[in-house]
């Protein structure tokens, strides 16, 4: 481990620029140039360190449109270096939220900047740092212990920070070649309180619109003891979703929630919840049923939601105004389990609204993605939790899933692995606002962190292998 | 009547250029000099008449405020003429609509023109017509059969169009001048059908806004297990109002309904309601519950209403956005029936939400009003249904209620009376649009209908009181 340490040590002002060169291409959406740059200089730092490149093209145009054309259309970087029968998917991102508003960054967020022992650029964190801290430290692997005794895969998107949408059907396309045995994804953090913190998973999505329609156009009021309202049928349609205690009463749907597995139970249990600060933070008196941390915790990781995100149904000024609206409607967001697909979430609803005789709800979907969630016992999870021990000096925060969702199903429990997140990432880091942020020791910390995975990730699989042949 | 008719065809000319000279002055509010001018003039047309003129003053603004100063508040003209023990009082105004948008006027608003036997102008039927087609009438009985047997008090307000503000303290200050044998009111007008139509009340009115609170800003909806939600609140406190067989379901609220009496429901029936004429013009396929054409008009009549003006909460613009909103509203209208009172419905509203736990919903009141139901068996109904059949050869179709709201209560139930609403209108009139106007014969019919009305109303109002006597 010395020996890792004094090679991160000997290489670390020519790790840092190249970083430094990494982050000065502005791969934003709608940028082609720099999203092009950023994939080359990423195809060519990989060819370097001795991997088979290979680009993925994401094909035409997902969903149409003025933009179209291949050229715009960021390609996957994919790479592959190590040999042996064991093999592991690395998913990063080398596209960048916009940095608007630029004028709250204190230095121009393409032109990277260190001070007081950080490094300030779009991208530092989310996801470049990332990506080049994995390539480095297979660099060091290599320069310490030889040759990578199995097979790393690079999966290098640059589609990330617009959803992912060509991530679905890249995973089916490329199936044989991406299944591996364990995904290190990006993400993963210290805490406020300095703790390293690590996902086994993301939950899904589903953002719908229910609407109801009435007549041709909105009417006086006075007409309301004869003519039919939209807004009420939605009120009393909704109301039918949840009970007054706030569970999900939708038919079926809390049936196709997983129960928590002990060890999921035993990892969520460990969590440290700072409720009474999120509570002061957002000026709410309690959680939902006056929930105490643990169980808001537990709540927060493992439960799908049914939330409201608008309400919209006539007249909304100050004042008054007696009208019927002829219309209302209601976007919502589900976050999703696993199980708890998009597509069964749809399903689930409009049975729930025509055995009620709510058929004239109609429901739009806007968006879906399906929630991933990894055995927490898996290697890969487990290599993951020993190397942070071991290099941060400190047992890991492990989250069965994040509280948010992203795209990380496609290419992980869509292609049957295991996997987790891990990053380069602080709680002060400002990602996807001005003045994102590394701190410089976190990054050599991290390629010490991720040496040490590599190191124990086959052992750990075999291991797993061996103890599941001899069951 | 013969006679009458004569002399009302003898005075055509002048009692026109009357009414011309009347609809110049620009009565609207917030134009002092027109409205003191439309008063002036009314004083003075009534002073002419021999009545006995005053001025109420309607004192120190009642919401205060930049208009301020005595001034600036239009005064209610009150002249009494006549002798004898019983008493009728007579409610027209004397301001009228903006005439704005007065692009759409053929010729300008406050410049009366003919054409096609119709009269342009604003005021025309609201409610100038309707006052001095009044004071022209009395000129004609009292030319026809000598001086009124009966004291007719003319209340001509100045402020109905911004909602009587100075009605219900004027009532109370002035209940001993004002209180009478009966009152009538304005409106009332030819159907499509040419059929002509009185209302015996106007329903009431209470606008308020529910709104609930959650924490200090808007939340990332990943949130959405643990942090209670305003909108959901605000879904299932409203989920609880109604049924789904649209019935109001707020505790004790339809025991507040009268039921009606077998001479409402007997005018009620003989309503003509142009059911499938509604429904295509709304564009709805059907009333609630599938009522039929009958059972619509009597809901429409006789039935309060619970109806949601504005749903308020979160995100409104197109496409996804994933938020928890802090806040949730809804403006909601009840059109009130009499003994439901705003103050009746906001008790009944806060005590039906306490007891179901939702402490939480704020109640904000906007506007009341109360609703107005007068006997359709008193005398000066009866005295009017009696007059317009002769005049206008046919029964008139008798509405126990407007659908709509108005001030009429103060003046009526308010003081212990009944009215009934007639004038001058038609179903082209454009009432408070763009050129409002009235037909020529309408409006000496009108004065014809008037003077036949005043000849019958004491000897109807003192049969009533014999029978009383009697009974």
């Amino acid at each position: 481990m010395d020996h890792v340490s004094e090679i991160i040590t000997a290489n670390r002002s020519r790790f840092l620029a190249e970083l430094e060169e990494f982050l000065c291409f502005p791969s934003v959406a709608g940028n082609p140039l720099g999203l092009g740059q950023a994939a080359g200089w990423v195809a060519n730092r990989l060819t370097a360190l001795g991997g088979r490149v290979r680009v993925l093209p994401t094909g035409t145009p997902a969903t149409g449109g003025a933009m179209g054309g291949l050229v715009e259309q960021p390609s996957v970087v994919f790479a592959e270096t190590g040999q042996g029968p064991l093999s592991l998917l690395s998913y990063t991102h080398y596209d960048v939220q916009p940095p608007d508003p630029l004028e709250l960054w204190d230095t121009p967020p393409f032109e990277p900047s260190q001070r007081d022992g950080k490094l300030y650029a779009r991208g530092a964190t989310d996801d470049k740092g990332d990506t080049l801290a994995r390539i480095q430290a297979v660099e060091v692997y290599k320069q310490a212990y030889g040759e990578l005794p199995f097979r790393l895969k690079f999966f290098v998107e640059g589609e990330e920070e617009v959803g992912s949408p060509h991530l679905v059907p890249l995973a089916e396309q490329y199936a044989d070649l991406l299944r591996s045995d364990g995904v290190i994804w990006e993400g993963g953090s210290f805490d406020e309180a300095e703790r390293y913190t690590v996902y086994c998973g993301v939950k899904g999505i589903c953002f719908v619109e229910l609407r109801v329609r009435g007549g041709a156009h909105d009417l006086h009021s006075a007409y309301a003891s004869i003519v039919p309202s939209p807004a009420w049928r939605l009120v009393q349609a909704l109301s039918t979703f949840k009970d007054t205690h706030d569970n999900i009463t939708i038919d079926g749907f809390m049936d196709l929630v997983r129960p928590s597995t002990p060890a999921e139970l035993d990892y969520m249990r460990r969590i440290p919840f700072p409720g009474a600060q999120m509570k002061a933070n957002w000026g709410i008196p309690a959680f939902i049923e006056d929930a105490d941390d643990r169980t808001a915790a537990i709540r927060f990781i493992s439960q799908p939601t049914c939330n409201i995100c608008g309400l919209v149904s006539g007249f909304s000024d100050e004042g008054a105004k007696t009208v019927l609206p002829s219309t209302a409607s209601v976007k919502m967001d589900f976050r999703l389990v696993p199980d708890l697909t998009p597509e069964a979430v749809i399903g689930l609803l409009r049975r729930h609204l025509d055995r009620r005789g709510f058929r004239d709800v109609e429901i739009v979907s806007w968006d879906g993605m399906v929630a991933a969630r990894s055995d927490v016992t898996a290697p890969v999870v487990q290599a993951v939790i020993a190397a942070a021990q071991r290099v941060y000096g400190q047992e890991p925060v492990v989250y069965p899933s994040h509280g948010g969702s992203g795209p990380m199903h496609a290419l992980v429990q869509g292609l049957g692995m295991d996997g987790i997140m891990v990053g380069v990432g602080y709680s002060g880091e400002h990602m996807h606002a001005p003045n994102e942020n590394i701190r410089l020791d976190d990054y050599f910390r991290h390629i010490e962190f991720l040496v040490e995975f590599l190191r124990r990730f086959p052992s750990t699989a075999r291991a797993s292998t061996d103890a599941a042949a001899a069951a």
